[in-house]
């Protein structure tokens, strides 16, 4: 294809970016509305199970959903040269995966105080799984192409897989946390379509949104 | 890059898709057998309303996930001109609308027996929205790509949303089969990991496989 189809394809990846920021920006207020107004609040170190519990789904949202999409999406939103965008797409992995490891914590520590078996659900199974991968492409992400030793021609030939497999672990966080948020929903029996059971419905719409126009705005750009 | 990189990206996926093939097919038989052994079986004309509702999980399976991943795929498995690959993507989507019409209709039947309410959890939210959109990029695939009719620009232009778009819907549908297992499983409270539970956890892993690695085998190959 010639340039200025590519571009055309580089403007509209650019501009569905704008759309999955407003997506996750409403995921992350529904998110907040849900767990501080609805449920018992957010406290890692509270006497009520459930305030521990809720750190949970709010740094594993912050940091495995909305940090990786914003890091996914760096490249387009950057305004800068291609090595600070590197750094910032890095970067906002890193926080992610150190939230991710408070946002599992909290968890363990939930089931812990409740007498509640750890990894039971398929939900806990995606997860941890996905969340190692997470780290795993984040480890060999830094060797391959943070650190200066590797050669280009091994940099540009596993690209593709760097950027299919990570693709694949975000949508991986995705269906964890849409999992996640079924099992929480479907266990709290809210009896009505209304309030709090309307606001869940809602935020995992919106998380799913994130997701897809995230993933469309990296893979846009790139089949041109 | 050069065509034998490309070559070599285009083998890779094609060898991915031989996965794909076996992680699809051991997640039909962990659901057949789930279905057919731990629960009560499937037939859409019981007076059972459980028997009922098991056709959902098993259509929606086999036609919206397994038949449509095969859709994706054909470019790479069909081995003939590209108007037989073409033919072939296009009907196992047809029959994979077919099946998921069947297959929500039994939801909505089995609700109706049991009195319970439709449209309640996000699942049959991104269900029915991921099903509709799956019949628009079908009447749009199907005006733009089989009908004579259409420009080869216009064609060869929308061709990157008609991949992107499909693959976020092929996501999508994972998204709300795994949130319906979830759901499903929660409601049934299984209290050990064992026998059924594990089963179900199993069957969500590999129905999550199959999708990522018929996504890779579709997007490794355009990279290159």
């Amino acid at each position: 294809m010639d340039t200025m189809v590519t571009y055309r394809y580089y403007r509209q990846a650019s501009r569905i970016t704008i759309f999955a920021h407003i997506f996750g920006v409403i995921a992350m207020i529904l998110m907040l509305v849900w767990l501080l107004h609805y449920r018992e609040g957010v406290d890692l170190d509270s006497y009520d199970p459930d305030k521990i519990f809720n750190v949970h789904p709010l740094l594993m949202f912050l940091g495995v959903i909305f940090l990786s999409g914003e890091a996914l999406m760096a490249y387009k939103t950057v305004r800068g040269e291609r090595q600070v965008q590197k750094s910032v797409h890095f970067l906002l992995h890193l926080a992610a995966i150190i939230l991710g490891i408070v946002g599992l914590h909290a968890t363990f520590k939930y089931h812990d105080r409740r007498n509640l078996r750890d990894m039971y659900s398929f939900h806990s199974w995606i997860g941890i799984g996905t969340f190692c991968l997470y780290i795993l492409q984040w480890i060999i992400g830094l060797c391959m192409y943070m650190l200066p030793y590797t050669r280009i021609e091994t940099r540009s030939v596993n690209l593709p897989w760097h950027i299919s497999g990570g693709r694949a672990i975000f949508y991986m966080t995705i269906v964890a946390a849409l999992t996640g948020l079924m099992q929480k929903s479907t266990l709290m029996q809210l009896p009505f379509l209304y309030g709090e059971s309307l606001l869940i419905n809602f935020l995992a719409i919106f998380i799913l949104l994130f997701g897809v126009t995230v993933d469309i705005s990296v893979v846009l750009a790139r089949y041109a």
